[in-house]
This record gives C-alpha cells, sequence and structure tokens, in this order.
C-alpha cells in the first residue's frame, strides 16, 4: 500500500532519501489554462501577430520556473533538468477565450520532474494574468493537473 | 479604456515605471484548491490531529513563494511585502475531498500585491500535491483566481 | 577629493551606510552591444519577423536581471525598481552585424541603480550569446559602459 | 505581557503584517565565533598577510547573506538593507585560537534586522569552516547571539 | 600534510576542480542548539501539543537550506542532495531550556555534504530564533559543530 | 549546416533536451576587461598591497555568479560546476590602465559551461565597477568574449 513519504519518526516533515533510486530518463508534463476575456484575447492575439508578445515572456517565465522548483517546493529534490518545453492552444467560442498551457519537462535523474512540469505550467499561467491584469482582474487559472510521467521504477502515468 | 501596459515601443516586454504611484497600503487576497482523493485526505487529516502536517508544511512555502514572486513573475515590481496569512478549509462530501486554500497578502507599496497572493495560493497548493503525490498523482489544483484587492488609485476589486 | 567607499577599517569590505540619503526618483541608462556574424544576424531577424525572438528572450532576462543585481554584486545595496526598459538597434554593414542594446532603469530610492543598469545590459547579451553559440562561438560582447544617470545629490552623469 | 507572533488562528505560521509600523532607522549588531587549531589559525594569518584571504572570502560571504535572509528565514519580513559591516578579532593563547565574528547590520525599514545580523555572522562563520576544513573538520561554531539593537517602538535592546 | 584548498596562484580564492572525484554516497551530519528561557519553552512546548509549531516551521526553513547551501558559501560546490532530516531534542532542568538540533544530508556526489548539514542545522537554528524574539532576544545558538561524514575517499569522520 | 536550437515549433523559445549527450569533462574560458583612470588603478593597486582588497571581492562574486549562471540566462540548463579560477592581469601604460579578467570553469556534464565562464568573468568586471563608481563612472567593461572550450562531442574551440 502507498505511504506518506515525506514524514520523519517525530512525525515531522524530511526531504525523503533518494540517493538509491536509479538515474533513468525521466519526462513528466502538465497542464493548465487561463480563461480570458474577449478583450484580453484579441489583444494577446494581436501583439503575438505584432511584435510584442505576451505568450513569449509567460514562456520564459515558465521554463525559468522549472529551474527553480526545488527552491519553491520544500520537500522538493534538486535535479538536474535537461529539457523544457511549454506550448500553447488557444479554445474559444462566442462566449470563452480560454488559453491552454502545456508544459513538458525532461530529465536524467533519480526522482521525477513532475513538480518541475506542475510549477512551470503554473508560472506560465500567472505570467499571463499579471501581463493583462490591467484590462481585467477576473481571469481564472486552472485547472492544473499532471497530464502524463514516464521513468522510474513504479512505472508510468497517463491521465 | 484599459491598455496592456507591459509593451515598449518595439512591441517587447518592459517593466512598467511606477516611480509616480503613491505608496499606501495595499491588500489583496487569492483562492485556489486542491482536489484529493479519500486516502489522501484521511491521511492528511490524521498526520495534522498527529505531529506531521502537510499543511505546516504547504503554509510555510507559500508564505516564502510570496516573498520571491517578483523573481518568477518577470514583469512583477518587487515590493516590500508586510504580511502575508494562509489559510485551510475542507470542503467534503461522501466523494469529494477538495482543500480550499486562501492567502491573504498586504504591502504599503506602491503597486498592488495581486501576483503576490496568487503566487502564494499557487505554491501552496503544488507544496500539498508534492507531499501526497506518492498516493495520488491525479491531484487537480484549481481554479485560482483573485478574490480582493483594496488600495491603490484604481479602486477596490470583489468577486 | 573622491574615495573608495567601500572598505572597512581593517581594509575589507563592506557594504556603505546609506540610511542617511534622500530617497528620490533616479534613473540609470547603461549600453553594451554584441556582434554576430551574417549567418547569425539574419536567423534572429527571420524569426523576429515570424514568431520566434531571440530578442524577447533576452530582453526577458534583462529585466529579471536587473531585479537579482543586488544578490550578484556583493556590495550593490538592495533597492526598489520602479521600471526597467530594454532596447535594440542593429547597425550592420557589409561585413559587420552589431546588436546595440540600451537598458534604462528608474527607482524611487535611497542610492543609484547604475549597477542595475550595467546588470540588465550585460545578461541581455549573455542571453543573446546563449540562444546563438550554436552556431557562431566567436561573438564578442561589449564595449558595456554607463550612457547617463540622474537623480542623487552627486549630480547627473552623462557621457 | 509578551506573545508569539508568528501563528494564525489555525495555530500554523504567518508572516505578521507590519504595515502599520513605523519606518525608522534601526541597527543590529550580532557575534559569533570559530575556534579553530594552531594549524588553521597561522595559515588563515599568513595568508592574510600574503595575498589570500579566507576572512575576505568570508567577509563577502557574510554580506551578501544579510540580503537574503527573507530568503532563507520563512516568517522574515524583507527590509531594505542600508549597510552591512562585518569585523574579526583573534583572542588566542597557547592552546585556543577563537576567531570572533562580529556583525552589524543598518535599515531604515518597518521592522528590526536582528535576522540579518545573525544570519550575516552565522554565515561568515560557516565560510571560514567551508575554507578551512580540508585541514580541520573539528572547528566549532558559537555561541552565536544577539549583541544589540537600536530603533522601533521596543526600545533598544544590549547584551 | 593537509594544505588550504581554497587559492590560486595569486593567493586569492578560487572553487577547487573536484572533476576527478569519484561519484559516492555521502553522508554529513551537524549539531546545533538554542538555549531559550523558560517562557519561549513552554510556549513552543504548547503550540506543538497544539497546532502552531515552531519546530515545523524551523523544520522546513532547515531542509531547504540545505537545498541553498552553494548559493550562500560561495567556495561551495554545487551537489545533488538525496535526502535532509532534521531532529529534535530537549534537554531542560529547572533553570535551563536547550534545544538540541541535529541535521543529516546525504548525497550521490563527487564531493561531501558537510557544509549543507551545517547550514541547515545553522538555518534550523536561526528560524527558532526569529519566531520566539519577540517575547526573548537572549536566545543563544551554539555551539555548532559537524558530527560525522562518511563517504569519499578521505576517511570517515565521527566526533 | 548549423542551426538555432532554442526554438520550438511554435516559433518560441524552449529549453532543449540534452538527456541524450554525454556526460564528459567540459572547460571553457572567457575574458573580459575594465578601463579605468589613473586614479582608479592606483587605489586598487594600493589597496592589494595594504588590507583592502576590491579584485578579491571580484573574484568571489565571479565564482558565485559562475553557479547561478542558470538562474539568470533563461535557455541556460543547469549544470554541476566542478571547478572555478579567476584570474587577473593589469596591462597599463602612460595613458591606459586596463585590468584583463580570465575565468576558467569545468564541469562533468552534459552540455558546455561556457555561458558559466561568460557570466563569472562579467560578473567580475561588474563588481570591479560597482567598488570603484564613487570614483569614476566612466569605466568600460570589455570586449567580453569566449577564448576556448574542450569536452563534448562538437570539438574544442580555441580563439
Amino acid at each position: 500500500m502507498s505511504e506518506f513519504t515525506h514524514f520523519n519518526e517525530q512525525g515531522r516533515a524530511k526531504m525523503v532519501d533518494i540517493s538509491e533510486k536509479d538515474t533513468t530518463v525521466r519526462t513528466a508534463r502538465a497542464k493548465t489554462s487561463i480563461e480570458v476575456g474577449k478583450e484580453v484575447y484579441e489583444k494577446i492575439l494581436n501583439y503575438e501577430i505584432g511584435k510584442g508578445d505576451v505568450l513569449s515572456v509567460a514562456q520564459v517565465a515558465g521554463i525559468m520556473a522549472a529551474k527553480q522548483t526545488s527552491q519553491v517546493i520544500p520537500m522538493c529534490h534538486p535535479i538536474p533538468i535537461k529539457g523544457v518545453d511549454i506550448e500553447f492552444e488557444w479554445k474559444t467560442n462566442d462566449a470563452n477565450y480560454v488559453l491552454h498551457i502545456f508544459s513538458t519537462v525532461k530529465t536524467k535523474g533519480s526522482t521525477g520532474v513532475e513538480m518541475e512540469a506542475l510549477t512551470a505550467a503554473s508560472i506560465t499561467a500567472l505570467t499571463v494574468y499579471d501581463m493583462c491584469k490591467a484590462i481585467d482582474k477576473g481571469m481564472v487559472i486552472g485547472p492544473t493537473y499532471l497530464k502524463s510521467k514516464t521513468g522510474g521504477k513504479n512505472g508510468d502515468y497517463f491521465r
């Protein structure tokens, strides 16, 4: 049966020992989204066509956040990130403008990169919010979740 | 009419000049949530009653993240954070176990702290995910959004 | 006569006391450049016209670096940065392709932001190098220098 | 009567609200020490006379650590540090070689800088340890304590 | 005979080359303590029994500090930390209330983790100080020292 | 033919996947310089003879910057740095006082350390500027460029 792995004998947190785990290639893919209004949607699009680019800034933020994950998530192990990719996909209809955000992180290390992928996606979305909040503070982020992971002895995960 | 504020004449991003804005007390409150399964829910609860405490670690992570916001959100101004509070509230029924997370950030500065509140809430939720993911990788974070802001010349915001 | 200001009585470094200096609006503007080959020049241009954008990533890096200046320059005071802008200008002829980089930083604080402007310009150029080094490792950065500063009791500086 | 100030209603930690506290000049001075063996003592001294300088590196580390304090101490407010000074004093006799380390930190802010002074002193000592540990792993750091604080409405403190 | 390892030919510091050292499992264990007064002792205990928990926040701080060690100690190599554990033990009698703090750090890398263990212990103690200083500024930290190290070609160390 | 390696299919940036690249010893050496006036030159020299040491602080800054490279250069992979060395060389005549700065970085990893060497050299020069700017704001940094790299399948590079 599965067990919590972050608590020591005194019932407090610790960073669990992974020194015996194998170094293998591992990937994780996470997804989030941000729902915006029509004005924000159109302005992002127009700047994307022109030279300004909200998504470009957000993408850089997401990539850099992947590298900072173990510094913001307390029990997360530092791990040598080998690749990060952030993709965007708009889904719109007459009333809804939703930017879907996918992050993919790859490592060759001794633990998975689920947290790196989830953190990258979250910071990407927060950066979109930051850059557009002067127009609309009502944008909603999420749901945010893991799409897949591969590598490691516990098997792959797909949602 | 509102306008994007992060692009320079060449259509690329800049950190907008706020040197003329007044220094006033400002607050922001954000909300997110994480839906977990029954096993995770019960284990968090039991450790909360005992000595281990997922929520305690997550809370520390959220507070520290508020202080790092301007280092992960590219166009976000560094601002002297004066107070951060993270609160939790479980909403459960027979099939659903949802941890609601509220963050409140206060500053006395020349711009708002919406990003600090949203980032604190997001990192708190991600930390809960990190600490419980050995049991269940299917947990879902969000929706994440701004609940309110006060202070500053553009008026208050409540959702 | 001017004096070194960073050494204590034992001849070692200290961060000098600025608690008595006035809080005023101050700006600094720095300049650097990076000389690239024809292939790099044309590829940057084409991606700028299309959707990829070396300069956009470099610009984000420069802005974020301005905020990290006091963490990498040992005796530099942390200061509330109020605005950062990075501009680019190509100067080319048949044999030379030089990207000129200008950074402008603004604060309302008790010391100047020369280091923030110089660091922002330097990191912007280094990011251009990083993104193009697979094509050409012979790119040359600089000269890097202060263009101007305003504000503070020591008077303005223009070059 | 004094009260703990870092716990919220749910008994968990929060960063307390200091937005109503006055902005005044505040100082804190902390002290620690590191006891080394004769070989380490003589080698530090000789390099100090020559060009290498353990204390110089340690001093830079201490100053930089003062600026990072609010990023490593979870409930510590970020505060604009205005000056940092690290001083050294050897006390030796036939059998003991103790390096005394004093740190002084100054701010003009709304809370004290005790933590910055204590952190600066601690990291200075740890850096001495790091640079000499190839010779001797038995060096002992501390006691580490606050020497004084001034400024703020709660009055000054001297030990 | 042992030699200082951090100085280059010009007598200044460098980060020594460890590229030829073997990658092996290495551990280090450090100890510090903080002496508090009766009021602080009782309040920590009561919150530990209830829901607030000074030690829990301090523990998270110590674990996160282990991961930041190479960013605060200048000549310390970045190393992939595989596990961190912080333990507490009270030793009290009628007049003294001393919290003993033990940190254990594990890596699979090419240099030891003594600095990570010592830094983790120190930041844990400083966090206890921070959270209780509104009651008592006279708390004393240390002595702080290495308890043991294992792994690496220079042999194990026990104190 | 060489190709840009940092853009994804949507024309935006990504951190390229290096998980299949071999782990080998790699080195990079970069060079920059800073031209100063006679007064700055003489004061640096005198403090070097005495106890204060601009170059010593700058050297520590450069070494620490090498370790932070992947946090400031967006698409730069985090890589285990195994050694860093910063050297100085004055070249002067009657009218010119130029400090030449050489940085050498070594890793055992799956990508090169050119950016670490270039960043270390740049931050070293910026620190010299910071410490002397009270005397002269007209100092000029650069040219900054790669001197050599070794290791990796693309062959060595020498300039």
